[in-house]
């Protein structure tokens, strides 16, 4: 069902200054800026890895203290904050875990980083890991 | 540098339900178990995606409550412990990032999973986030 590690989802105070750090002491590079009212943050997507498989480093800045990352950062500092794992198909893999009884933050797909679709898990029903599910964007 | 996201480490209670969980709701397999003296875990390799490059989930149960991973679930619970990216030449980047001026947790590469060599770098250097390079093994 899963089919790659896509991304980390690592909560930070100052997306600018973490850009920075990862530019120049891992070499990696922004592929996407986004904000996310929906979610409450604002993020960058920067690359690791060749363009057959890339993961993502996703950083992510609290829009306010009311967010779910804002408050994850007054609760436990910065960090990882979450895993997301690619899919072939969110719907379908939404259905199956569902259907084992763990608990669905999103009941259906909505709108992820680079036209993802995207639903988390509740990480209460998986030994405290937050996990999204990421069904990436096919071609235009 | 990095050229892939090679694992999320994962801190637990009891190695084998996660190890039951991940299999009956995620699917996955596990590649590798071992137990590692030195890093005080007990520990298993679960495979995300294909063989051409794969990602794993490191479920990591610690030895003891006197062990890092142990002390980790004493403050923080279960969930998310750290993460790890793949380097061609873990000596190479260790130097290059020690020379940046982050603190190694590990100078010299050392013993990982799988007969990879590894290294830690330290989390306050890079926002909270407990940082792993992975150089997995080369042909026998």
């Amino acid at each position: 069902m899963l089919t790659r590690i896509d991304h980390v989802g690592i909560a930070c105070r100052d997306l600018e200054e973490k850009i920075a750090f990862y530019e120049s002491v891992m070499g990696l590079s922004v592929v996407s800026r986004e904000v996310n009212e929906a979610q409450g943050v604002r993020e960058a997507m920067m690359q690791v890895g060749g363009v057959l498989q890339p993961g993502y480093v996703q950083l992510l800045e609290p829009l306010g203290p009311d967010t779910p990352v804002g408050k994850f950062l007054a609760r436990r500092g910065e960090g990882l904050h979450h895993v997301g794992y690619g899919v072939e198909d969110i719907s379908q893999a939404l259905a199956a875990i569902g259907g084992s009884g763990i608990r669905l933050v999103d009941q259906r797909p909505r709108h992820g980083s680079m036209g993802a679709s995207i639903a988390f898990l509740h990480p209460a029903d998986l030994g405290g890991v937050l996990t999204e599910l990421v069904q990436a964007a096919g071609p235009a």
